[in-house]
């Protein structure tokens, strides 16, 4: 069974996501189709960007995931498709697939536009219903990625600048909270092979974590090793820092949010400020 | 496979709709469940349409749409099905079906009456879970519409006075925002074929479209033909005048929202007011 | 077809959700996946208990019930199963399967813990992820619960105090509003068979509802029996006394919520202060 996965920022009120369902499963009526979410911010590529690569490895082999956050719909910009550890990927070029391309390489990038496979006529507002969904079946179905149409050379893929973690005059690792979660979590882009890479051989307990004027000591393993309302950092679920508080909220508690800075220093002495 | 879409008003916080998905899959199992939207506000049975007559057409032939915006739960109000262009319609008799039926015709549409197909004891609060979902899994499972009570004769049914464009003493079209999606795109109820049968023949730009204080002018195709932050008019994926902002929000940018008019004249001369 | 509802109080913005489907769809790639609901308050284990009850009776055999509402994940409580009716149950032993376990009794609950079902490594923070989707995977595709560890005494399990409705000195059944639902309708943990045990025999048109300031009189059959906008008492689709307002919202209308009390009499005298 082929896997198809949509990712958007249409909202569920409208009916947008159930008219591009409609459409997979007219033309491929044994395709699966699971939500990663559609509640991206308009418009908010990074994030989707950022969503993606936190959830298409957890999907089988043969997963087509379709990314429609695409504030350039209709204009010039082109879609994309490729094929990468067996899943492939189908999404505006407008670097929401960066994080994937940089693993994956441009060599395979093909500019989708056989109109084949479009549903005609193409409306200038909705191609999730009118492109991305009648492409995303075919694949699903089986149709090699090379028959949407020709190769993109690597110069004319837009990439999204990721803003990653970097070492400040004081040695110290800067990071940036990248989302809040529902909990209240902060979500970091400080990836546990920064903290490798930068303070090799540290142990975890022995790093100085700030966010904010806070600042949380050593990394802890689970939120239980503080007290019921206390903040802790730990390594989330995707592998980065998360900032957050035992059976509460990290976001009300610190009165932090998403692009403020986590600061890492390796054993600070007492009294250094924050 | 049989395909059942679910269009309601009772949100997904609870358990409302996952009730609905086991009643069906439990009369049977390999029906598949697609929503349509359950963000209707309570009781919006004008908006439900709008959407049912915005989604059905993309669905694959055979299926079901099952709509419960039903105020009137437990009383009086019939049940009805019909079915049109192989697809099969089953809602409460409180015109939510009225732009289904202004194409199918009113010749075949059953009162949904024969207990058989029925949850027991039927409460008097949730027919979604006792009525619909039960009547629509058999329905998918293969029951013709006739084996679910007798015809409804045309006078029998509640028809919504759909809101239409007029046109005005001047020779406007007057129209007005149906809703406002995500993107505070705001979508009318201006047709593009009410515009070939009232402008035949004007070019799609010479024509003067005015929403509040808000002078559009004539027609675009895709929101990149206007800078970014700018406001525009073109025809949306359903088919009607949308107006919209370029990367932005038109709703917050032009300050209107569902139910203000918008006014289309042709060729409007310089300095006429809007 | 092996069913797996899954309830979860991880919303629908983040990957969460979407991310223990494609671990269940690489295991089992057969297993359909039903949402009851991702919308529980974070760390509400009663409301989720509450969803639960309501809702598992109207799957199919067979289904796997999953419940991740965990404030304690990562720490040192346990994860359970057990089956009941044909039905599997998986979640934290944090009282959230009370209202279950009240009536399968507790002789065959087993403690999860066997890694061979478990995505690896383990993460501290999310083993919805970890734990439940591949757990419940398995189980769908056939395993059974005691393959998963080793049975829990019944001393070992933690249960909910479930608020429950009592009597009064004055002889009156005194309950709560436990949730409301999304047309404002008052929910309350007074179920039929209390009514028919404290006052059995008496005629429902006779009891004597009130709820805050407000006296509603008996119970009636359905939201059409009282005028548009006019409050009323019945029996909603749970079995529990609803409070509700006649296409309106009773949240708004008598201004309580959840928590607040419900007082039933029989046969109040006229002036009888509520």
């Amino acid at each position: 069974m082929a896997i198809i996965t949509l990712l958007t920022d249409f909202g569920t009120d409208a009916e947008y996501v159930g008219v591009m369902k409609g459409v997979i499963l007219t033309i491929h009526p044994r395709a699966a189709v699971v939500d990663i979410s559609h509640a991206v911010e308009p418009q908010d590529v990074a994030h989707a960007a950022w969503l993606l690569e936190s959830a298409w490895e957890y999907f089988p082999k043969g997963s087509i995931h379709t990314v429609v956050v695409d504030p350039g719909v209709g204009g010039e910009r082109a879609i994309i498709a490729f094929r990468h550890h067996d899943h492939t990927f189908l999404a505006p070029d407008n670097g929401v697939l960066t994080p994937v391309l940089e693993k994956a390489g441009t060599e395979t990038v093909v500019r989708v536009e056989n109109p084949r496979y479009f549903l005609h006529p193409v409306s200038g507002t909705f191609h999730g219903r009118d492109i991305f969904a009648p492409v995303a079946a075919h694949l699903s179905a089986g149709l090699p990625v090379t028959r949407l149409g020709s190769r993109m050379g690597p110069g004319d893929l837009t990439r999204l600048a990721l803003e990653k973690p970097c070492i400040d005059a004081q040695g110290q690792l800067i990071g940036s909270i990248l989302t809040v979660d529902r909990f209240g979590n902060l979500i970091t882009n400080v990836h546990l092979r920064d903290l490798e890479h930068h303070f090799s051989g540290v142990p975890r307990k022995r790093l100085d974590i700030c966010i904010g004027d806070h600042r949380l000591g050593g990394l802890h393993a689970r939120y239980g090793e503080v007290a019921r309302g206390e903040a802790l950092a730990l390594i989330g679920s995707r592998g980065c820092i998360e900032v957050a508080v035992n059976c509460g909220s990290a976001a009300r508690r610190l009165a932090v949010g998403r692009g403020d800075r986590v600061r890492i220093a390796f054993d600070a002495k007492p009294g250094m400020t924050c």
